[in-house]
């Protein structure tokens, strides 16, 4: 669109480069990828390139029908395969459950395309091994939605980790704290499901804390977990039957980092209270790093270079224009909330796609995403011999 | 758009009502509106109405357009009156300075158009109260951007209030703290001169919190108040030269409520490391609640009702999809940000237009900003006679 | 006492001075002025005189009987004369109503004895004046319990203040919120008749907060207050009667520093869900600090000479041995209470004593005492006429 | 003593049970332990028992002289054995290093001392077990210094979770941080001896939370932990030089309870920033439960029972006289310290003493310190084995 002043034609501006999405999935994460390609060329400026909606996909056609009225794609399908052979596409968004990752990342990437597929990567790492290989054969762009890596504080909080501001790390703590299937009678969706899901809180928000050890502290050589599962069976949506749950609800688990350090790191669906809590810690030689997901503009620093009688905890708020990403924003202390990290991820992935710049360290690729899945199945296999195993 | 279906026309959903929207600034206020006016119908579901983009108004010809290609208006203007009189123009949108409220809205009146305006509404009493008459003469409707009423967490405040859940209000105390002018080389912006502005952080961000004693508790009936400038004099931008602020950097008031409540209302704009921190609590009969807008996403709430060996202030993540807004937005705990109270605020006046409903009380019209404006003068009246003064 | 090692007799240590205590009032305050006298040699090593406690003195003698028994005092009266006029009494300490604090404190200063008096000095200015002329006249150490400036986060409050860690300072903020009398059914004691008491919130908790006020920032020159009662009967006590409530339930004032700093100060009894909340806040040219009472042991300061990406306000935990008192006390992070304050308190009263150092600037003595009732008196007479009063 | 009213002798109140205690110990737990014996008849209104300092007892002549001076001990000795066979002495209070736990706990016991020992109860689980043994055989009174398990927020926190205010509990997690030894200059004390303590941050630290996980959730049945020591070696106090430490700086584990749950527990010694942060947390099928140690007055409670709408963390300041002990201390909001659970243990065990009621379950047994030291092993077996282990 070139807008126009009066009735005069306005001067063209330098025309960005455009990449057609193809979007696998329309619910939660449908609506909130899609929202992040609409919104990155508004608020990034300019924009690397722009994301240009082609098509989204979905099994029911009256919802997808609607959704792509509403998020602004042009045409749908109810058959991913569609999507993907579209020459119009140039970027496959794969929001599709678990088990609908791996097939289609691999023939988009067998078709040329570039990749944005939602976290866990796969199943299994066995899985995400074959959808790796692909990508990388293909020689295409490739990034797993582990979004928190694009929440300014986290982004800062690296930052400051790797200049050193707490020293050497020597701690790690995280824990994913929700509690949205704390009621017995939460259907049975496919989250609940190992076939579908391959865990439960383990892949879907463990995988998330895990990846941001490996982000903010370094790679895991071994780990030692326990899950659990307290309720066993859920109503299976539309019948008045009850089906088994075969995965976890909470999961506990201890990390051995490369570099020496030592983590905790667990995640329950099931922490009555906590809503979307996601805290995480770094002690170092030098100081330690706090951030709690459910206040996710804020970032606590402790340093032990301050003069001795004023150290303290300081709260952060990442809301500044030095801040990462937040001169794409508002004014300082002007909140971003939840989605807003996914907007500034879409920017970081046109960025890399538009100038051929890496998608690594900042944002996840498909390796990356495999060896989140490597530890997650380390994870469950210590859950079953009982004892210490390696992520290698 | 209309979506389609692989080769197929996709059946067509009924089409919504269109407005056009003719906006006035592109700055942040022009930013901050066009962004309200995009995500709307993609989150909410069905959307009362459409608002089409029509064109936008700025001086800088160049930064006019830049700013209409990236917000997606089809055309800008650089006179304001163009974009009054355009016929597509259903719903003009004032984000220009204070100066600049007046004038447009009462010629957008006359001509038939809704209106939309920043706050304050006027630079004073008397000004504004020409507006009021305007709309109130052309039987417009019209509402004013105290967007903070559509936090959601401010909604429920209310909502509780009026349940009764705090008993009878006696006490409100809030307190609007910023740091961005903490600066003393910030430029001297027209915020900083009262022809253009009216007033300083009094009318700036004070208007909110006042606006928000009355959307809370009910009518000020009397204040006295005191205005201080630490700073008198800053760079003229563009010139190496000084200027005179005539505007105040903070103030302090004490309120009576028509109700028999009694309140104190305070803003500054250089309280160090205070970012966008209103803080605003309601002590009542049987309990107390608590906001802090850079804790957006959370309302405490205390209740003499509580067994007594258990009773505290709930942190309540007002996140959840029975909480006023947020079934429109993302799962519980994933938090909104600043903006998403001008997209609920948006539906609102929308659903409003569309459906001929009401803006008030949930919304502020011109009649509320006209109230805060004179609630304002009596302030500054008070300042310089140093005694309470009438609000009626 | 002197320690026996095994049947030898142990090395006499040098002995400390003992000042005999005079102890009126055996509640709240009288317990915990005793134990602030039994603790201080507890803990302070070496202390810097001995406080004993010769004799207490209470209206009941069964329960004065037993209060002297409790805390240790080998004597008890029911007539505060003969406190005062004990020989072996050089310290008195009034704990009593406000109604009773200026007749013993001048004979006890007729007769050349040291004295401490709970806050507020009197119940109004005039009759504090009496006091401190006698005090003066006199030449005896005399101290008011305005305990808070004891605090060690307080303490270093000020500390920061008076070093320049946060520039000049513009504002201060304080709030001292309890909700003790929220129910109605509390019963009339001497605290809500003014012919006892002097004022309700104003004198009792206010008074705490307006001498912080002096002690961070400095003198007070003049004020505007606004004072509410919301239940005007409560039960007496004792019968089925309710008396009238004839002192303020909450209050609000602005301030004018002479500085040139602005101030808010308020307090309330029926703050529901604030137990003994004094929120304590100072904004200067270089950052800002604050304090809650509620949360005793830790300071928050916001430094605008921190690096810009990394500020935040630091939640400084006063409590390492470098703080101010605390290296008497505890290991870091193992907390201090209320109480604690009081100790400190009398510590610094004893040094002073024995070592014949001045009590201010760090206590409040006399003439603070009687510039907090100024203050006060400013604040009632400015509720009366509606507007601002001058403090001189 | 016995208190006069003027020149008239006083009533005798009933005299109280006096049992003469013998200190082992005058540094830290010394002082602290000194502290309650004094501060509890003083507090505790009418106390159930007089413990009567008699002799206490250090390595130091010189030391152990002046803290008798201090703390009001008649006499000292040099040689614990002869405080233990002091026939004065009813209580032995064992406050010395580790390995300095069983000879005297046993010897006491065996002369039929009623005892109160520091924690954890011994080095290892083998050598408590011959200390509990003697008492069992002794048949005397005996608690171990876990003492917070009488902070009244903690005793508030069990008191809930027994009666069902959050259902069934699922998930424990605990984790003690703290900082003093993050200078790799701290000395090498008897702490980071193996042969001294046992352990380091598991024993020292660790113990109090494994023994909140057994007091508020109930007995533990297996466990895998790992320990790293981050710094390994410290300077030798009083040389040049630098010794080996050969115990751990930080451990992590997992635990299963018997009843179900899970739990995680770690501690720290290196934390940067943490001082005294025990964080303690339940999530049942109904609620959660929430504590720290650094706001020791606090207690946060979430309750699934609340109105949908307005869940959410409470933040119970337990400061009202209806929460435990409390009635005995300050009125509602004057916070009490790190030291008063200390004197709450103390009027427990005296209560047990001289009303020969049990110390269990509130208090913690020698039979509760041999099973927290059962578990301490457990985990130290586990870093080697590496893998689960049984702690029965």
């Amino acid at each position: 669109m070139t807008a126009t002043h009066g009735s005069r034609k306005a001067d063209r501006p330098k025309a960005k480069k455009a990449f057609g999405i193809g979007m696998l999935g329309y619910s939660f994460m449908g609506k909130a990828h899609s929202n992040a390609y609409v919104r990155m060329p508004f608020f990034f400026d300019p924009p690397p390139a722009i994301p240009r909606l082609v098509t989204i996909c979905g099994r029911s056609r009256q919802k997808v029908r609607e959704a792509a009225e509403r998020y602004g794609y042009p045409r749908y399908e109810t058959d991913w395969r569609k999507v993907v052979a579209d020459p119009e596409v140039d970027v496959v968004d794969n929001g599709l459950p678990n088990d609908m990752h791996a097939a289609p990342c691999i023939e988009a990437a067998e078709r040329g395309k570039s990749i944005l597929c939602e976290k866990p990567l796969a199943r299994n790492a066995k899985e995400s091994e074959t959808m790796l290989r692909a990508v990388t054969k293909a020689g295409v762009k490739n990034m797993v939605f582990y979004n928190y890596r694009f929440v300014p504080a986290i982004h800062l909080f690296r930052q400051l980790v790797a200049e050193g501001a707490v020293g050497k790390v020597r701690q790690f703590r995280a824990a994913y704290l929700q509690d949205w299937i704390v009621d017995p009678n939460f259907p049975l969706t496919w989250r609940f499901r190992k076939s579908s899901s391959g865990s439960g809180a383990l892949g879907d928000i463990g995988s998330h804390v895990i990846d941001l050890g490996r982000f903010l502290v370094g790679e895991i050589e071994s780990t030692c977990a326990l899950t659990k599962t307290f309720m066993h069976e859920r109503p299976i949506p539309g019948t008045s039957k009850k089906g088994r749950v075969d995965v976890d609800d909470a999961f506990i688990s201890m990390v051995k980092f490369k570099g020496g350090a030592m983590g905790s790191i667990e995640a329950s669906r099931v922490a009555a209270g906590r809503k979307n809590h996601a805290r995480i810690e770094v002690h170092g030689s030098e100081g330690s790093l706090y951030f709690d997901l459910e206040r996710l503009n804020e970032l606590q620093l402790y340093s032990l270079r301050d003069p001795a009688d004023r150290r303290g905890f300081r709260i952060i708020s990442v809301t500044e224009r030095m801040h990462p990403f937040m001169s794409n924003w508002w004014p300082p202390g002007h909140s971003i909330g939840w989605e807003h990290a996914m907007v500034n991820q879409v920017y970081h992935f046109f960025d890399a796609l538009a100038n051929d710049k890496k998608v690594e360290p900042w944002g996840a690729t498909f390796h990356d995403g495999h060896r989140v899945d490597v530890i997650l199945d380390a994870m469950l296999k210590s859950v079953r011999t009982e004892r210490w195993e390696s992520t290698s």
